[in-house]
C-alpha cells in the first residue's frame, strides 16, 4: 500500500490522523484533537469547581474588526470552545472602517470591566489602525495572547506570564506524549513575534519541554536543507504549503507543522483546502513524531488560549 | 616567532592589541578601545551640544548595594565614564544588610526625581533582596541596563527600546568594523538574560548587524565542538576562562569573546589576571576578526551603558 492510496485516504477523511500510526509502524502522530481535548476537559472540570464553590466564572472578550473570513472562523471557533468549556464570553465586532481612537476606547473600557479576565483582539487589523498601540494597550494581567512586550519579556526572562498561545499549545502536545527534548537541537524554520521567535525561546529554556539547542532559521538562511538534516526537533513556522520535503528530514525527527494556508481546490465546497507548511505525506514516514493538519497545532493553540483564560481569572480573583 | 612570545608581550602590554593585526597578517581585532572611544566621543560631542542650547544633562544614577570588589569596579568605572562625558552621575551606596523595602524605596525615589534619566542597581544584589522585583520596579523609561521586561519584550519584538548593554556593545563592534552578519551562522555559547539570549536574538533579527542564522547552546548541548565548527560567528558568553579553544574553530570565524573571570596570578599586583572565554592566542590566527580581553566586548558594554543613558535623556525631556 503506498503512501499516494494513504493521501487519498486522509484527504477523504477515511483514515483519522490517529489510526495512522499503525499503516506507518514507526511513528506516532501528535495528534491536537486528542490533546487539547484533554487539557479543555480539564480546564471545564476546573471551571465547574469554580463555579460550585462560588468564585468568579472566567470571562474572554474578543474583539473582532471587519469581516477577513479566516479571522471571523478562528474567533467563531474561540467563542464556541468558551461556551463548551463553561467560560463567558463576549464578542464585540467593529467595522473595518472604524477610527483607531474607538478601537482604543473599547479596549479601555475591557481592561476597566472587571468581570473581564482575558482580552483577545483578533489580528490582522485594518491599515489605519497601529497593532502594536492596540496590543501594548491591553493590560498584561488580561493579555491572555501572550503578546503584550511585559507578557513576552517574561516569557524570555523564564518568569511566570502568559505564553503565546500557538508556541504554548506545542509545549502542551510535546509534554502530553512525553517527547524528549533535553539536549535535542531543534531547528525552528521562521522567526515571527507569533510562533518562531517565541517557541525557539522556549525550547532554548531550562525546563521541560526545553532544554534543546535551537537553531532559528529564516528566509536569508543559507543551507536550510543542510540545517534541517541535523535536526532531532523540526519547527515548521514559514507559512508555506508543503515547503518541508522529505529530503531535509533526518530518520526519527519531531515535525511540528504550524502553517495552516488555505490552497484553492475545486473539489471543496468552501473552494479551498487547509495545508501545512510540512509535505506530510512523505515526511510522516521518516519521523518518530509528527503533527497533522489540520488536526494539529491548530487545535491545541485554541486549547492554549483557553488555559491562558483560566489562569488570568484564577490569578485576579 | 611563536605565539609563545607574542602571548608573553601581549601579556606584559608590550602589544597594544590594535597592532596584533600585523602579525598575525589575516585577521582583524576587533579592538574595544577604538571603537568605546569613538562612541563616547560622539556621546561627548552630543552631550555638550545639550548643554550650549540649555537643554537638560543627562544624569545617571548608580546604586551599590555592599562592596563586592568586582561590583566596586564596574560601577567606578561607570561613574568615571559619566563625568568624561560630561554626564551628572549619582553614586548611591547601600549597606549590604539593608532591607529589601530600602532598596524599594531608593527605586521609587529615582523613578520619580524628574533630573534622573538613566537608573541602574550593579547586579548581583545580596541575597535578602530579589532581583526580579527590584529590576521590575525600574521605570522603563530610565531602564538604561535594559533589563526590565518591557525592554526585553520590545528587543524581541524588534520595538525600540534600550537594549542591555553588552548585546548593544557587540552589535555596535561588528557595525564599527562593517563585519557582514546577513545568512551568516551565528553560534552563541551561553543563554544568560544579560548576554546569550538578548544576542541570540538580535543576531537574529531583520536588521544589520542581524539577519544570522542563530543556534543556542548551553550546557546540555551536545556535539558543541561540531556545531562551533560550523559557524562563521561564535559568541562566548559561558565564564569558563579559555573554553573555545583553536580546535573548534573554523577558518575566517568571526569570535567575540564576552567572558570576563578573574584567574588568580601570582605575578599581578591584584592577585588576579582578566581571562575571557576564549583560548585568544591559538584561536585569533584563525579568525577574521576577534575581540580581546580586555580591552574587547568589557569596553563596549560601557559605551553602550552611555549611548542608552544619554537617549532616556533625550526621550524624555
Amino acid at each position: 500500500m503506498g503512501t499516494g492510496y494513504l493521501l487519498k485516504q486522509i484527504r477523504q477523511q477515511k483514515i483519522q490522523t490517529s489510526d495512522i500510526n499503525c499503516y506507518f509502524c514507526r511513528m506516532q502522530i501528535l495528534d491536537g484533537k486528542i490533546v487539547s481535548q484533554t487539557v479543555k476537559n480539564t480546564i471545564k472540570e476546573k471551571t465547574a469547581l469554580l463555579k460550585s464553590t462560588g468564585k468568579k466564572t472566567p470571562h474572554l472578550a474578543a474583539v473582532l474588526v471587519g469581516s477577513d473570513g479566516a479571522s471571523e472562523t478562528y474567533v467563531a471557533s474561540k467563542v464556541k470552545n468558551c461556551e463548551e468549556i463553561g467560560f463567558i464570553s463576549t464578542l464585540i465586532r467593529l467595522d473595518a472602517s472604524i477610527e483607531e481612537s474607538l478601537l482604543i476606547e473599547t479596549i479601555q473600557k475591557l481592561n476597566a470591566d472587571d468581570d473581564v479576565d482575558g482580552i483577545l483582539v483578533q489580528l490582522p487589523l485594518p491599515g489605519q489602525i497601529s497593532e502594536e498601540k492596540i496590543i501594548n494597550l491591553i493590560h498584561p494581567n488580561k493579555d491572555v495572547d501572550g503578546f503584550h512586550p511585559v507578557s513576552v519579556g517574561k516569557m524570555v526572562q523564564g518568569l511566570p506570564t502568559f505564553l503565546p498561545a500557538t508556541p504554548y499549545g506545542i509545549l502542551m502536545m510535546l509534554e502530553y506524549y512525553q517527547v524528549e527534548t533535553k539536549g535535542k537541537h531543534a531547528v525552528v524554520i521562521g522567526r515571527s513575534n507569533i510562533v518562531g521567535r517565541p517557541i525557539s525561546i522556549l525550547l532554548n529554556r531550562n525546563a521541560y519541554p526545553g532544554n534543546c539547542t535551537v537553531t532559528v532559521c529564516h528566509s536569508h538562511t543559507r543551507n536550510l536543507k543542510d540545517i534541517c538534516l541535523q535536526a532531532d526537533i523540526i519547527v515548521a513556522a514559514l507559512g508555506k504549503p508543503g515547503f518541508l520535503t522529505s529530503d531535509m528530514v533526518k530518520e526519527k525527527a519531531v515535525v511540528i507543522d504550524v502553517g495552516i494556508s488555505r490552497v484553492p481546490d475545486a473539489t471543496k465546497k468552501s473552494g479551498f483546502t487547509l495545508k501545512g507548511d510540512v509535505d506530510f505525506i512523505h515526511v510522516a514516514p521518516k519521523c518518530s513524531f509528527i503533527t497533522p493538519v489540520p488536526g494539529g497545532v491548530g487545535l491545541m493553540t485554541i486549547a492554549a488560549l483557553m488555559t491562558n483564560t483560566y489562569n488570568a481569572c484564577v490569578l485576579k480573583n
